[in-house]
């Protein structure tokens, strides 16, 4: 029997209809659906040798000595070039609401950059040595903080699309990063479902759910001392995973230097087991932040969310927003678990 | 430059960044995407002659002396035979909310049915004529009306999913319903941004939207005496179009039998124009509409929302719940209007 579930963060329903599957097997990948990429790719723009067809850096870790936007980084930052927003010193616009007859609308202001992983254009994070994952968790703080000091960066996502179902066509590994002139409803509904939640119990919402899920155990995919990755008891889709840091913090911006190491170890770990389970899926992640002036509320709690992409939304989930998961979330943690990591 | 536009009736910001589009007909689908369809299809479980393979009918438009389950349909209602909700006639279970340690779940109590359009296979709705499609127009209220009487019931979904990347895998005409034992976020905040918006002005926002839209009448893609068709003006993806009943109507139960003309009119132009602007692209539609308790509030509007499904949203979107729109809705709209009629 289907079954509907509440995510006690989001208070969004789903429903859970495993029966709904076609076979067990139906989420793994064909052997030979991903072809075989190189190191290094003559036409691509993020390959080193190349830096002079994309935008010029904003930040690098780079080796002693190397100069910007030349050979010898090991991380780089560069705005994207077809970007979704633009800062307000490139376009000269400000992020002001005004009317457009009954409408409210603001200039396209914000930053959209691009996080290029690494030199080698076959990796990708379940792939790297942790080292370099940490790397790339610590540009993502370096540039969250950088660019959290703009008051027009109300909010600032961070996120990576994995394969073309996850919508990204270039293979070189990267992240994206864009920041809101807005607090869009979707995250505003997070917060006053976690104030809620704190006004009943005087607890964070996200610090319970790695307490009780840790003690039933069946739906954590793996644990450090930082750091807690859990199939959500209402899962949206297949092998949805939630990275929930251990110590309360409402902004990603509070990770310190020991958790994002953690933080490095746990998302290759479980990224490598949903490789070896499903044999390379499509999926994207993104870290969910409170918002600028939210940033140390006793409420809400920054994770990083997994989302694989093995399943297509439809008319039904347009018109309700609740989501129909054919596995059960119990199910996914289980075979992630018996996966190898990597 | 992109620029943000705010939803007035949902709240939703999106973003309109039609300089990431990569070329002016990048959403034309190719000639060759879609393969010849027979009219009867020997495997097909929805085609005439072959309805002992389906279960048995719960409603049909019928010739005169034919029998259920037999042949001489013109509609034909069946529940889905892998259902996400089942009916607790059936499973004899309740929708009553229980605890799972720290989690709310409901048993999945609900109806699940299809709606086979037409006896012939190869129709879809823009190439039937328009009296079919008013029969199946008349089918959705009659189904609506009566499962609206089952107090279980809070929320009734239809919608229609046309094509692999909107989630179908059966080529037969066909239209779905759901119906829900919760009403869901997305459809408690519409209602709630419906009401604020009748706090402030007195009036219904998809009222005042329609009014302001047709003096404005860049977005209106077509109109007649009793609906608009339009391209709202923060469309969350290209070619998206909303058809909204002049006539104020919080609930779709509410339609008239004049009405129901117009509907099936404008609805077959409309995903006419859609058919001859981008050959046939994959869409889904729903019908959003009051929940059962707010079936007559004066600050919801029910209205059929159409998706093309062009874009493949990412994990920006799955962060932020904003749309990137690589199209303009104006532009849209003319492509639209331009394009023949079917």
């Amino acid at each position: 029997m289907p079954e509907l579930r509440r995510n006690l963060a989001t208070g969004e329903w789903i429903i859970a209809a495993p029966e709904r599957a076609k076979r067990p097997d139906q989420f793994i990948k064909e052997a030979a659906a991903r072809k075989r990429v190189p190191r290094h790719a003559a036409e691509c723009p993020f390959c080193e040798g190349h830096e002079e067809q994309a935008p010029g850096e904003v930040f690098a870790i780079r080796e002693k000595g190397s100069k910007p936007n030349g050979r010898g980084w090991e991380v780089r930052v560069i705005p994207n070039k077809f970007p979704a927003l633009v800062p307000s010193e490139v376009s000269g616009l400000n992020a002001y609401r005004s009317r457009v007859g009954i409408y409210l609308r603001i200039e396209g202001v914000g930053n959209h950059e691009v996080i290029i992983e690494t030199p080698d254009h076959q990796l990708s994070i379940c792939t790297m040595p942790v080292a370099q994952v940490e790397k790339v968790i610590t540009t993502y703080k370096e540039r969250y903080l950088t660019l959290d000091r703009n008051p027009d960066n109300e909010l600032i996502i961070i996120f990576r699309n994995h394969g073309e179902r996850a919508g990204t066509s270039l293979p070189h590994p990267h992240s994206q990063l864009v920041t809101c002139p807005i607090v869009p409803n979707s995250v505003r509904n997070r917060m006053l479902e976690g104030v809620r939640y704190y006004d009943e119990t005087g607890m964070c919402v996200y610090c319970d759910m790695v307490a009780f899920e840790v003690r039933e155990v069946h739906r954590v995919v793996a644990e450090n001392d930082d750091f807690v990755a859990l199939c959500p008891y209402a899962s949206s889709v297949p092998y949805e995973m939630w990275i929930i840091p251990r110590r309360h913090q409402a902004s990603f911006g509070e990770i310190e230097r020991r958790e994002q190491h953690g933080l490095a170890a746990i998302l290759r770990e479980v990224l490598g087991r949903l490789h070896q389970a499903l044999n390379d899926p499509d999926y994207n992640y993104v870290i969910h932040t409170a918002p600028h002036h939210s940033a140390t509320v006793p409420h809400y709690h920054w994770h990083l969310q997994i989302t694989p992409r093995l399943t297509t939304p439809a008319g039904f989930e347009i018109g309700s927003g609740i989501s129909i998961n054919i596995s059960l979330p119990e199910q996914s943690a289980k075979h992630l678990r018996e996966a190898a990591e990597g």
